[in-house]
C-alpha cells in the first residue's frame, strides 16, 4: 500500500515507521511528509534513508493510507486534501475527535461494521486510551458509573523536544545541582530534572486543564458511555516515554471480585496482567516502555466502599497511545 | 537545652540538624547517636563537627529532648531508656503512632492543652502529614467524609541510601541507556532512573500496601475522624525529597466555593497557595523541596458531583514531613 505520514520527523511519527516495520505492514511507497523547516532531513524506513517532503495539500497523490501526527492545526488544514486524493486518513491529532461522525477508535473496543467504510478516524488521547483498554472489558463484570484517575504522564507527550529536555535537564542536575535555567523557556515549562507538575496545558473557567478535559470526553466517547462521571488530574513526572495511571472504578453495585478482574484482564487482548503481591510486582513506567501491552495491576477494593475498585495501570504513549493504535486501525480497516 | 539525636547521620538526621541550627532551637549539647558502625564517623551543627556515639540504652544520660529517626525496631529498644532517663522523646517511626495514649502530633492541627506535658510524640507518616496540614483547614467550612489521594512520593522517603541511588541510576542511564541492573539489589527495587512503581512496602491480604495502610490510620486519627473513608494510592516517582499528593475531597454537603477555600488556605500557617490558573502556576515538586510550607493548588470542584472538591498539594518529605515537624513539636512542649 502507499502509505504516508504527516509529521514523520517527530515522536509520534517516528514510532509510526517503527511499528509499521515491526508489525510487516504491507508498505510499497512511504511518503515521509513534515513542515518545510524539515525538508532536506531524512526518515530512516526498512535500512533505507526517505527524504522528508513538504506536507503540502497536493502531497497526497497515489496516497492509500495517511497517517497524520503534526498536530490538531496541520491536520485541520490538510486531512480535507488527503481524503479528496482518495486516502484514508487515521488521524492522532485531537482535530476531529469529538465530531459524532468520525469513529474514535480503539480496535479492542470500539470497532465494528459500522466504521467499517470510513475514510477518516481519529486515535484518542493517549491517556484515554490506556485508560479505556483497562476498563472496558471491566464491563462485562458490572456497571461502571464513576472513575477518579490520577495521572503520571510522560515526556513524549510532549513530543520529542520536551524528552530532549528532560535528559538535559537531568544531565544538568546530576552535574550542577540545579539543572537548567527555566525561566528563558518559550514554552513556559517548569524545571523538569527530578520534577513533577501539573499538566501544561491551558485551565478553563472550571479549573480543568485541556488534557484532562479531553481524557473525559474521549473516555466517554470510546466506551459509549455520554453520563460517565469522571474526575480526573493529569500530572506530568519526569518519565520518558509510558504513562501510568491510578484509577478508582465505582461500580453501580458491588464490585467484582478481585479474582475475577484478574481473570478479564488476563484473557482481554493487549492488556498484560502485572499483579505479584507476594513479590511487590506491580506495572511500572518502565516495564511498560516500549511494548505493545497495557500493564494492570494492584487489583483490589476499596476497604470502605463495596462498589470501588482500585487499579494501577501502565502504557507506552508513543505505542498503545499513539502509533501502535494508529496502525491497528489501519490493520483493521484493510483487513478483509 | 541537651539535645540527643539517634539515627543522626541518615537523611532525617541530617535534616534535624539543620531545622535545630535554622530555627535557633536552644541547643546546649547535641548528642549524635546512631548504629555501631556509624561510630568513628562525624555530623556537622553549627559549623562543628559533632563525634557519632553508638545508640544504647544508656547514652541518653542527662538528655532533655530526645529525637528518633532510626526505624521502627530502634525505637522499640531504645525509647523507654530515653524517657526513663528524663528525655521527652519525639519519635519519627511508626512504633508509637497508633497507640492511643501517645499523640500523632502534627502542630498546626491536633496539639492543646492534653498533650501539653507528655514525654513521648511520635510524628505521623510524612504523605499523612502533607495531606492532613492541606485539608485540616478546610473542615472550618464543611464536614469531609472521604478522600481520594494518589500520590507522588520522593526517594527521600526510603532514606539517603534510595536517594543515591535514584541519583546513580539516573546517571547511568543517561550514560548507557539502561541504567543500573536492578536485578542484584538486596531490597529488591525496581529500576528508579526516570521510573514509577507501586510503593515498596509489604500488601496486605487486602491488596492494601503498608504505606498506604499508615496513611488512612494516621490520617483518621490526626484528624480525630476515626470514620473517615479513605482511598490511597501510594506511588513512589524519580524525583529526590518533595512528595505531591492528587486530592479529591467529598464533603457531606455541597464542596465549599473554590474563593473561600482559597482564602482558608492562604490564612493558614505553614500552608502556601500557589493556585493561578492563568499563568498555569501550580504546586511542584522542586517548589516544595526545602521549604517549609505545603504548597495547595488546582483547588477545583468535580464537575459531576457537586460535594467534590479536587486539590494538588506538595511538601517536603524531609521537613515538614519529618524533621521541621519533629522540631516545631519540641517548641511547642517547651514553650512557656
Amino acid at each position: 500500500m502507499r502509505v504516508a505520514i504527516v509529521g514523520a520527523t517527530g515522536a509520534v511519527g517516528n514510532e509510526l515507521l517503527r511499528v509499521l516495520e515491526q508489525r510487516h505492514f504491507p508498505v510499497r511507497d512511504l511518503r515521509a511528509l513534515a513542515s518545510a523547516r524539515s525538508v532536506g532531513s531524512t526518515v530512516t524506513f526498512r535500512g533505507e534513508a526517505i527524504a522528508v517532503r513538504e506536507a503540502t495539500p497536493d502531497a497526497f497523490d497515489g496516497v492509500e493510507i495517511a497517517f497524520f501526527s503534526a498536530g490538531a492545526t496541520r491536520s485541520r488544514a490538510l486531512v480535507p486534501a488527503a481524503r479528496a486524493a482518495g486516502a484514508v486518513v487515521i488521524d492522532n491529532s485531537s482535530a476531529f475527535r469529538m465530531d459524532p461522525d468520525v469513529p474514535l477508535a480503539v480496535p479492542e473496543i470500539n470497532l465494528g461494521p459500522a466504521e467499517r467504510d470510513r475514510t477518516l478516524y481519529s486515535v484518542p488521547n493517549c491517556t484515554a486510551i490506556i485508560l479505556t483498554m483497562a476498563i472496558a472489558p471491566l464491563r462485562a463484570l458490572g456497571t461502571i458509573e464513576r472513575l477518579v484517575v490520577s495521572t503520571y504522564q510522560s515526556a513524549s507527550g510532549g513530543g520529542a523536544g520536551m524528552m530532549r529536555y528532560l535528559e538535559s535537564d537531568t544531565q544538568a542536575y546530576l552535574t550542577n545541582g540545579s539543572g537548567i535555567d527555566a525561566g528563558d523557556r518559550p514554552d513556559g515549562l517548569p524545571p523538569y530534572a527530578f520534577n513533577c507538575f501539573s499538566h501544561n496545558t491551558a485551565i478553563d473557567d472550571h479549573g480543568q486543564n485541556e488534557e484532562e478535559a479531553k481524557v473525559i470526553a474521549e473516555t466517554r466517547k470510546i466506551l459509549g458511555q455520554p453520563n460517565l462521571r469522571a474526575n480526573v488530574t493529569c500530572v506530568r513526572v519526569p518519565v520518558l516515554r509510558a504513562h501510568c495511571e491510578s484509577v478508582c472504578i465505582e461500580f453501580a453495585d458491588a464490585a467484582p471480585a478481585v479474582e475475577a478482574v484478574r481473570d478479564v484482564i488476563q484473557r482481554a487482548p493487549g492488556l498484560r496482567l502485572v499483579d505479584d503481591r507476594a513479590a511487590n510486582q506491580f506495572p511500572t513506567t518502565r516495564s511498560a516502555a516500549n511494548g505493545d501491552d497495557v500493564l494492570v495491576g494492584r487489583i483490589r477494593h476499596d476497604r470502605d466502599d463495596p462498589r470501588v475498585l482500585n487499579l494501577w495501570i501502565a502504557g507506552d504513549q508513543l505505542r498503545k497511545g499513539a502509533a501502535l493504535n494508529a496502525v491497528q486501525i489501519a490493520e483493521w480497516r484493510f483487513s478483509a
